[in-house]
């Protein structure tokens, strides 16, 4: 398999953009990342995009030829990929991209990810979300995702004593994050005390833990590693390790609910690839639908022993100065949850801490960090590990 | 990039199946291809599956997950990816599987495709058709897929001199190798009297012009040319080609409507790939959503000069007993349109062709054989081409 290069990424502001259209936003993130790359509209093999439920959010399907259209490619004839996996479908797109370069098929690969979530209401979008859930035996009865996560905080407090305190540190974290962060939803810091006397949505989460409905999209372009040169005179941050992993779409059918699978095996498949250890990651941005998830992530990751993930937050240890940063962009509690952006969002943060563009959120001296996106309650998980040269 | 080998396939029955759930759907396929192949649960690296339209036709996105876990695997926690390209989500399936082998990632892949149409009933089942045209262009002024295409007809008859007879051969062919496929929806003959006295759906389209709202499933096993001794001892059909290629979403920006710019690109692509000329293939299962796109289809694949794929139809080029066979399985037609589904079906019925498995369809001495699966009114199109050895 040959390397596979990140050489230009793109944002759109993350919001309720009653401005922008579904297409105008794929449109502006991949024009960012294509003009960040160096690479000309000819140069482009094939792109993918992700997006978890186009079809009901704006009554668009077939994305993938519809962003080519968007971006002004369609004469190019180029493939273009929408691929699903819920809230990992961003994640799941950048593996394809990446499979497709590393397999010799294609040299430049664009990958986007995209949503538009907010002009279908709020009781709307939390039904559509709760397609990513089990239809059969957790939507058709009423179950959507901050039930679902509220019983794995639950039982992940009954088992290791984690605390409400500490499930709002980690909102209170992310929001610090994401006030330095132009492009998050939330700019603004918050307190441990308002996180924990927010409106209750289900118990023991609150308002501030639960990560909003956003619209957005974000893209990158993939390149062989050996051909970036031709592009880009950039720091080189390549993809070292990609992998994925499934589990049951219904909790109910897990062997625990307080532990990921999906992430240990995907976490576990990457780790091998790359010929890293969880000690080598120095920063990452992890999956925090809600807080109680980034817990959960940074332990099933290896980063904290089971159960310890939040004493690990209440010591500091993932803010910005911390021994380990998590979520420096503001994490999808701040920065915002777009779903099927998220994933390439992701990369996008890594890479630019890693080439020293993170602005006022820079971590110094950083050259391995990780992404971790998940879908639905754990179903599907996919991580990635990006190393500079 | 390794070459990549079809060891096993399974299909649904395709019609109105009130009886059979969409998991279970995926499942009966998936087994049936999984025991056709030889390979165990435990040899398989990863699933990918291609559904249009699951969050809108059954109210359950995340179905990548969703068909491992329905298939019994979900403690093997392999990834699995689901792909959308509208009408083309099956064949873009089985391209992320080849890839995902050609690369060297994985040995072992099924590909899945699935659709339950029939459960929303019909105007809702074509609004959501409709999502794979330009909702901003097309969708929103009412504009559906029978009208998108009688436009593309009447072009063709106007430029070409194509007939309503012309039309008519093209079900009446599939209709008579439709039944003879014990998977087909219809199963039963019709003459050309019949379809050109069939109601107007959109002129000069009739109801016999038009393939079905179907539900159904189907899948493949895919694996490593170089280990599929390991598995069985059948034939062995290699996938030698692989093309995708897009357009723009609407058809009043394409500078032809009766050439599929992404069938001509797509199957450039494939035949570049493969070595082979259209003259060198033998028999294919093309995209004839309506019997026009079995004409254009067949031109634009370089089997016969541009503007006489009708002719080429009258004169029986294209029958089971034919130069050319095309669509010996009855086609999207007579077999039926689960739009997820219809892309691995062909791959299936390819493969069954060239294994000499194809019962009373069965060709005579074929060795190379081509799918061409289409999304939309032609901005996705998927080619692939297949050798036994």
């Amino acid at each position: 398999m040959r390397d596979v290069a990140i050489i230009g990424v793109g944002l759109t502001e993350f919001g309720e953009l009653w401005d922008k259209s579904f297409r105008k936003l794929t449109a502006e993130a991949g024009s960012k990342a294509i003009i960040d790359s160096g690479v000309d509209g000819k140069d482009i093999d094939a792109m993918y995009v992700g997006s978890m439920s186009s079809g009901r959010f704006v009554g668009q399907e077939h994305i993938g030829a519809l962003v080519a259209d968007a971006s002004g490619f369609s004469h190019l004839h180029i493939p273009s990929t929408r691929v699903e996996g819920a809230c990992a479908s961003g994640g799941i797109a950048i593996r394809q991209g990446y499979l497709s370069i590393a397999s010799g098929m294609n040299d430049v690969v664009v990958v986007g990810g995209v949503e538009k979530m907010n002009d279908v209401g709020g009781s709307s979008a939390t039904e559509t979300l709760a397609t990513a859930a089990d239809q059969e035996w957790e939507a058709f009865f009423g179950a959507t995702f901050p039930g679902l996560y509220a019983m794995i905080a639950r039982r992940h407090m009954y088992e290791y004593g984690t605390t409400k305190e500490q499930l709002a540190q980690v909102a209170v974290k992310n929001h610090a994050n994401g006030a330095k962060n132009p492009h998050a939803q939330y700019r603004s810091e918050i307190t441990v005390e308002k996180a924990l006397h927010a409106s209750p949505v289900a118990e023991p989460l609150g308002l501030l833990d639960c990560s909003p409905v956003s619209d957005g999209a974000a893209a990158v372009v993939l390149c062989a590693a050996e051909k970036a040169h031709e592009f880009t005179d950039k720091p080189l941050v390549k993809i070292i390790g990609s992998g994925q992993a499934s589990d049951s779409l219904a909790l109910h059918a897990r062997k625990s609910i307080t532990t990921l699978d999906a992430t240990v095996h995907a976490a576990h498949m990457t780790y091998e690839q790359s010929g890293k250890h969880p000690s080598d990651i120095q920063f990452a941005e992890v999956h925090d639908c809600f807080t109680i998830a980034e817990i959960c992530a940074i332990e099933d990751l290896g980063f904290v022993e089971k159960g310890k993930g939040g004493y690990a937050v209440e010591n500091h240890i993932t803010t910005l100065d911390g021994s380990r940063p998590v979520n420096t962009s503001g994490g999808l509690k701040s920065k915002g949850h777009p779903v099927g952006a998220t994933g390439v969002a992701q990369i996008v943060e890594v890479t630019q801490q890693l080439r020293g563009e993170a602005g006022q959120r820079q971590l110094s001296d950083v050259t391995v960090g990780l992404t971790h996106n998940v879908g639905g309650s754990g179903a599907t998980c996919v991580v990635h590990i990006m190393e500079v040269n």
